[in-house]
């Protein structure tokens, strides 16, 4: 850490402020610049409350030079985290592909599409069961029942299971679920995420719409500090000016992550860009930005749904994606 | 709403829209424009998913016409709504200070610094019990200790209290407290939402990093559906690129949730700012601006802290600002 | 300037580093942390390449210490700098009314809202000559023949005139204007920033949408290191992703540039929030918040005008708004 | 265009609205809401001044149905625009490399770098003459000199070249320079894009740092409107609040170009990331996205250059780069 004093800084307030530090085994040294003076901290100084330093009355600014993450550092942890979901691995080489509706909306729905994207090449199955939705007058998803079908599809299909969780109390319902969804929303829901550090479930946590990077790590250490080591990240989109997309799917976030965290990196396009045909690209783009997998919303096409023609990805796109995808990867692992 | 269309729309299609807008009692006209089809819908959209109309495949855009929250909108509510929180009242017309420190941390340093800002004009206290910290190695609040010392402090000013709730399980514990905040980052974890609409004490609502205005309303009405009007609003600042403060303090959003909203609407300027030097000016722009409240951190200043003299608004200059305030709105209101 | 070293730096790469800048006669101090160092650097930095050093592959980051403008900068030029206007001062407690229409339409138009505003107290006029228009399909304002009729109203009415260059070709039809504008748009148009420090007019420099407020300083310096020292300062809102305003006004930037630099500040709350119903509140808020002066949209309302009744500040409104500004002013400044 | 009335609006003012469209050739169609009345309009709406209607007192709000852009539109150009430098073609299945440094610094440096990278693939050269700095204490360019310098490359190597022009006066020394970059900056420098028009060399326009795709369109509609059709369109980052790149490249903005223009767009992957680590990762993405071409910025690596090993993208890297990118292609096209 890197303290910048005010110009002429109290001497004795400078006293205090090294007297407080060395309590906490922080040693300091100063260097005397034309017209500002810097201390240098040496130690860990990963409890250093950066806030607190910044609001003395001798300190201009701080910055921090050690990352104050830990357990999902890549510096302390150099070869990339695999994670298990039974046989299915991901990260390390292992690439995931998750499919399934935005909702899950009946039996048939949501069996019908796990066989559909099982066919072509999914090993996880995604789809809604707490939906959080900005309206209250909005669907709000099956919840309790709609994990219940999931767990059937999961059965019939073989495919491993991911969905999202809203609240602590709703964690005895996910038993036999394989990967639980942190949201966007949910991304700095810290009773919650630490909660989800005492079990050893693999969770997925997406990255919260205007959360930079380094705060999706310390959201992903709060889980690790508990003791589940068992965490995939997940861009999906963040918050800019743009409105021609629903969100900017930040891309360049898979390199960043790559090298500064160990865990493995996964991209959802289909919340990204909020639109069916930009969804086929931009998973492309994911997968050549070097992510560990992705995670599409697919849509069946029933006889009797409205309209004939979801602007959504169907099942056909999706295996022809699939295949290109494999494709791909091929390419660039070469 | 409206509807735009694609170019030459396929008729079976609109056909199949206009029989299912029907069934929800929706009537609809069409304009055909030069190059573009425009349906427009007639009837109570609020439960029409406009997601789910862009995502047919005839439609081209959709913009809704009515506001989709209906309790806390102006329109249909045209007097503004005062909140009681006992003998103190927030909104139209009566301005509500609330001061007191970032987190409670002590006895002393609560009840000391309730009595300061009681002196100087506040009638509400706040203070940090459960704190959510972007670091899981950061001091995370007293949690239960820091509500009782409020409970305290509360007794022995007279001064009403606000605390901030980050978890339904915790609901039990805000018995006596007077006012229930709902942090930025909770601002859209709708189960908590839905379950302090149950209860009839008056919540604070602030407004996330990156949230629009309409998504603070229709959170607010998360709240008021399920049966509790006393929301307060509040604006703490917004995600932006600027740095130079911590957050950029949207204080357009006052005027504009007068004008959309009957719900009082306060300002944060220490969070919104995160400077202290700043606190003052943007205090008073915020009550310039229309706002029926400020939120403000005060810190006290013990002989025996850390450093004499933390770089926050201090007892002597919340005074002297408590006083300017109540001379600017004489001006204001005149 | 603080340069961070990557873990384990080639010692011959940092004796390179050395080197070179003891050739711009900086000198350096390493600080040995636990899993970093830290290179301070001593001397004059602020024509260091700050992108450069950080190119450098033993480079893991770089802070500037300094900030990079030095005319501009409080530090070097304790106390406000005021703005001559011919007998209108700005700046240092002189504080300046700018009103007048968007654009200059005709001789009746312009001269008639500058007798208005004139009236309400206003010492400046402004409309717009050389209008930036997102469509090339859009009225372009009438260029030299606008620029003649406001010269016609400052003759009429005694009030200086401020209106927008786009295009250093322009510069000589600028003769007789008083404080010539440069718009959000040019605020980085380098070339025509030199050009205007090589004359002597008060320049009012609007903030770029999406600039940060040291780029804004940065661009200031671009004409005051040219010569010309009489900047104005302009805050007119920032991209955001908030759609209920045009833009997001950015009030905290008053108080920010007021501590980091000795020019005035001025705000503009039409641009800023580009609906007339909020122009009020905010021009009272950017006086809360210590602003010099506010340029705002006044029009006028002829009787044969398209539909009575332009949604925009009316010369009565701007004359009861100007009244009450200079209230609020008496009581600030007490 | 759809506009919005206010609840209860005036008929008088009404008339007045419609009358004036009329005037236009503009018929308008009612449809009376339950709350709101909407009026659709019907004719050719691109000359309509969107906020001269939205500032009416009866107007609530206004959206455009009709792209604003005409000559840049896929709807009334279905087939891609292939744009020919030379016998270098971009767009409709031509992808276009072009690389080089960011600055001209020396004959020797361009020259060596330009016979690297045409080895490497690349058929067009880049490099900065005129130089956009946001300190005036930075340097500038070389300027015509530069230019001079990169016809001398182009000369050695056949290379076509690409130089960024930054003020009208600058165009004579343009002559044998291939296309024309407008910078970020520049990109509503409007009188700049004028004049662009009346030339017929290929421009590449760059995005803005704040702009919207749809603005990024209207630029390229001014320089269309005066006659020059050879408009290129690059993406190369916008601003967000995540500050672990320079910027935040918008890949999606390729698909959504790709589906509103017809003109070919390229990424710019070094400035919109800003961290050579992280070109390469996101110039496969670029290219998995659909991008018709990529500008890449290539240092050379010379003996006596400030220490040795600029963390940029060097020769061999570019080489290996080169060769996975027509992999890729070769993928994608299938």
């Amino acid at each position: 850490m890197v303290i910048v004093l005010k110009e002429n800084p109290n001497p004795e307030q400078v006293k205090n402020l090294e007297r407080w530090l060395a309590g906490m085994n922080i040693t300091t040294r100063i260097i005397e610049g034309m017209s500002s003076t810097v201390m240098g901290l040496i130690g860990d100084t990963s409890r250093v409350e950066i806030e607190l330093i910044r609001s003395l009355d001798v300190v201009e600014s701080v910055q921090r030079i050690q990352e104050p993450y830990k357990r999902a550092n890549r510096k302390f942890h150099k070869s990339d985290s695999v994670i298990s979901v039974g046989d299915v691995k991901i990260g390390g080489g292992h690439f995931a592909l998750i499919a399934g509706p935005c909702s899950v909306e009946s039996r048939e729905q949501i069996i019908g599409i796990a066989k559909d994207v099982a066919a072509s090449g999914a090993q996880i199955l995604r789809g809604g069961a707490f939906k959080p939705r900005t309206s209250p007058y909005a669907f709000q998803g099956l919840r309790g029942k709609g994990i219940e079908l999931l767990v059937e599809a999961k059965k019939e299909t073989g495919l491993k299971i991911i969905t999202e969780i809203m609240e602590i109390s709703q964690l005895p319902l996910f038993e036999e679920v394989d990967i639980i969804q942190v949201g966007a929303r949910n991304m700095q829901n810290f009773e919650l995420l630490k909660e989800l550090g005492k079990c050893q479930k693999p969770i997925l946590l997406k990255r919260g719409l205007s959360n930079t990077i380094q705060e999706l790590l310390m959201s992903a250490e709060y889980i690790m500090s508990e003791g589940n080591e068992n965490v995939i990240l997940c861009e999906r989109g963040i918050r800019t000016f743009e409105t021609a997309t629903r969100n900017t799917l930040d891309l360049s976030c898979v390199p960043v992550l790559n090298s500064q965290t160990h865990l493995p990196v996964i991209v959802d396009p289909s919340h990204g860009v909020g639109i069916a045909d930009y969804v086929r690209p931009m998973s492309l783009a994911a997968v050549a930005a070097g992510a560990d997998g992705l995670i599409i919303e697919v849509h069946n096409d029933p006889e009797n749904a409205l309209c004939d023609g979801l602007q959504s990805i169907k099942p056909d796109i999706f295996a022809e994606l699939s295949a290109k995808i494999n494709e791909l990867i091929l390419i660039l692992r070469k």
